[in-house]
């Protein structure tokens, strides 16, 4: 048994780790096993097992005072734990703890519910996004206390439970719990550190908004040789109105998608001075950075340029063979990546109003602007937060953190600072290959020990210690 | 028992099967139960089971020599029976044994392959196409024969198993078989009275190419957050190139697409003369005639020109809720309705490689162009078997039955007159709103007596019987 100090160092809290690391997995792995998938109602009930395990786990293991904030959709976990003292300041660690469909399950190389490590990564959906960033968070609150004695911050959690839904049962609750969750500080733990190398914290995300778009042309699916050339196709409808919304250049040329973009401060454009080439970013993601702006950087179009996706289309026959159908409908998902000063709400009315209006003669056009949607957020660069983050992360790793900007979305982070009044950080332990929303995500039980000895240096030197 | 007598009439003929219609109806329903879908290889053991059946059923209920032709794909069933005398014209008839595929299935109100008699309307997959144009076909050949003493003509029938599929095995067998097939007259029995009212024939179908595009942009489905904006999301390039193949016009852009296509002859624009509106048309079908090009009247278009439809779309995500993907893959299976004089091989390689060259940076693309392709076939118009086949329609409906033309296809149609040798009618009972190809088709139990009566009624023609 290790015995408490005020300042146990980053050896101290490894120590600690190791000893513990037989039950870390074992719990990893349990919170693993939930097919927690809040985009799909078959799996509500699991979901709702994952929270109550969670919720226990926090209560028994962390010793916080744990509440459920219940939602129009999954509950929210909300636990708190104030010994530090008044004079500390109260940081709020944010997660979830649902996970993204599992689909084409049939490449999978083990099975995305059942846990497997091979070659030091732990195989599973969730293994980093979020369980594995959210897990290691709750281990560096268990054992820096146990390790101190008690926190050196006063300490609140809150866990979502449909983040990947877009959090929007959450969004309509928050502003009934803004006094509960006022903090100094907002630990985002959802996102990444690219390399450990090279590590890089982020300074902020992309909003994001998503639809649903369907087209319908007559009743029942028809006979191309009977009706072709005289019904008007919906699928051909379809990639008329998709393909009219980009233009050759990469360029989205729906009217008005671009007016609410501000020019980037001095020290955002900072942020994207890279020598980046195309080659390099194909040798590091195997993906050619065609999809930009032709007169755009690689960093600038996926950090700081709003984009346009289509996510997902459907429509007639694709099975094997051929089937001479012109089909009654066809379907497309879309979605918008937004940028500061961008409304989601604002923009999906757009994008919906865009395709209504090139829906042709003789197609029904419906547009559902899904739930769900978040503006971007942006961290100040030279807060305490970020200052922490930076120290620990440079100091865990080895190598100095730079900063940088992040093209994800997490929908609640903008409301979450706001209504906190906390300054935020985004950071967490993925890499871009980590195959997160994919099949085989994966996530190395090496960064499960960095990211826990992250959160314990970032509540340490929140809480006054000295940076090394 | 009713005697046979060298010239039954109509009402002997329809004396003849009313006393037979238990089993006609039984073995119809027998023929239909088969689901021989030629495209899905699930289905092979039960198209052959189909073959089987209808190998015995033409042996011992219409007394033919009957020859199983193999194919590389399904066998083709020929059938002959020579004993009206050299004097006497011999006839060929033509249908398919083989089906659409039934998906999706969840539409069908009774099973597509448990026959359901719901007003007079028999519900089944290939109710219509092709099991039931071709079983009162059958019909035709026995029970006139059986009222008769012998057939008026020599009679030959062909029934193949992969229409449906574009007939590919079989173009290749024929030329093989010219010798067997060589005829005056050749009865191709699929397709459409369009009204029993104003019944009208066919003078002409269109051919058909297939093919199957493929787009790749990376190994697995990316993250829309991280890639967006800078990896090419295939779904973007998938509706670029296609919504290009098409202008607002509803004319097809691809280079030298119309190149071929010839003016139509004085008699087969004669054949276009309607005051059909697009108000009518919607009255009748259901759907707005919209997709055709705008200088262009509703049968101009549907009749006599060329077409580039998307049949089939799919890419990423098209489930419930959202998922913010960058599919790995996209795809479209794409078809083009061709007119006299167009090549359809041509057509294929052109289509593309207009897909080819219109591919972005960063996007692997593969094009199949599927076999069966078939040129458009024509029938003359004073030819004795388009006479025959008039003057039997318009004595069994009671109506002055016209000649139009087709937009579907049926690939060896063209291959078929051109080997047999022979002049072509192109036939049938179908309605537009017989749902073939698509969930619920169905077929008239009067369309199956009156098809009867209509080919026993041209045998008689063609055989030499004085016309009513």
């Amino acid at each position: 048994m290790i015995s408490p100090t005020l300042t146990p160092t980053l050896a101290d809290l490894y120590a600690l780790y190791d000893t513990e690391q037989e039950s870390i997995l074992r719990d990893y792995f349990q919170y693993l096993r939930f097919p927690s998938i809040s985009a799909e109602p078959s799996y509500k009930a699991d979901s709702l097992a994952c929270k109550d395990w969670l919720v226990e786990y926090i209560r028994k293991e962390l010793e916080m005072r744990v509440e459920e904030w219940p939602t129009t959709g999954f509950p929210a976990i909300f636990a708190e734990l104030n010994e530090a003292g008044s004079d500390k300041p109260t940081v709020l660690v944010y997660g979830h703890y649902d996970v993204q469909p599992v689909d084409p399950l049939d490449l999978w190389i083990s099975p995305p519910f059942e846990p497997q490590v091979r070659d030091g990564q732990v195989f599973a959906r969730g293994a980093l996004d979020n369980k594995g960033d959210n897990f290691y968070s709750l281990q560096a609150i268990r054992l820096l206390r146990r390790a101190a004695g008690k926190l050196p911050v006063n300490l609140k959690l809150l866990i979502e439970g449909e983040e990947e839904s877009g959090s929007s049962g959450l969004a309509d609750a928050l502003p009934f719990h803004a006094d509960q969750i006022k903090s100094d500080h907002l630990l985002v733990v959802d996102l990444g550190v690219h390399s450990l190398e090279h590590p890089r914290i982020s300074a902020g995300i992309r909003g994001i908004v998503t639809m649903t778009v369907e087209l319908e042309g007559s009743p029942t699916d028809l006979h191309s040789g009977l009706f072709g050339g005289i019904a008007y196709n919906p699928n051909h409808a379809l990639v008329e109105i998709l393909a009219s919304a980009r233009d050759i250049s990469g360029r989205i040329t729906i009217p008005g998608f671009y007016d609410d973009v501000v020019a980037l401060s001095k020290a955002e454009a900072e942020l994207l001075e890279s020598d980046l080439t195309a080659e390099q970013y194909f040798a590091q993601h195997g993906v050619y950075p065609s999809g930009g702006e032709k007169d755009r950087t690689i960093l600038e179009s996926g950090w700081t340029r709003p984009t346009l996706e289509i996510n997902g289309l459907n429509g007639g026959y694709s099975g094997p063979g051929f089937k001479t159908v012109i089909p009654a409908r066809s379907m497309a998902k879309v979605s918008c990546r937004l940028v500061p000063n961008q409304d989601p709400h604002k923009i999906g009315n757009m994008v919906s109003s865009y395709i209504q209006s090139r829906v042709p003669e003789g197609i029904k056009c419906t547009v559902t602007v899904h739930g769900g949607e978040g503006p971007a957020a942006r961290a100040k660069l030279d807060s305490k937060t970020t200052k922490a983050a930076l120290a620990a992360y440079s100091e865990v790793l080895g190598a100095p953190c730079s900063i940088g900007l992040e093209g994800g979305s997490i929908p609640i982070v903008a409301q979450l600072a706001q209504l906190s009044g906390a300054e935020i950080a985004l950071l967490g332990m993925g890499f871009a290959s980590d195959l997160i929303h994919a099949p085989n995500e994966h996530f190395g039980l090496d960064r499960l020990r960095y990211g826990y000895a992250c959160i314990c240096r970032i509540l340490q030197i929140l809480g006054g210690a000295n940076q090394p």
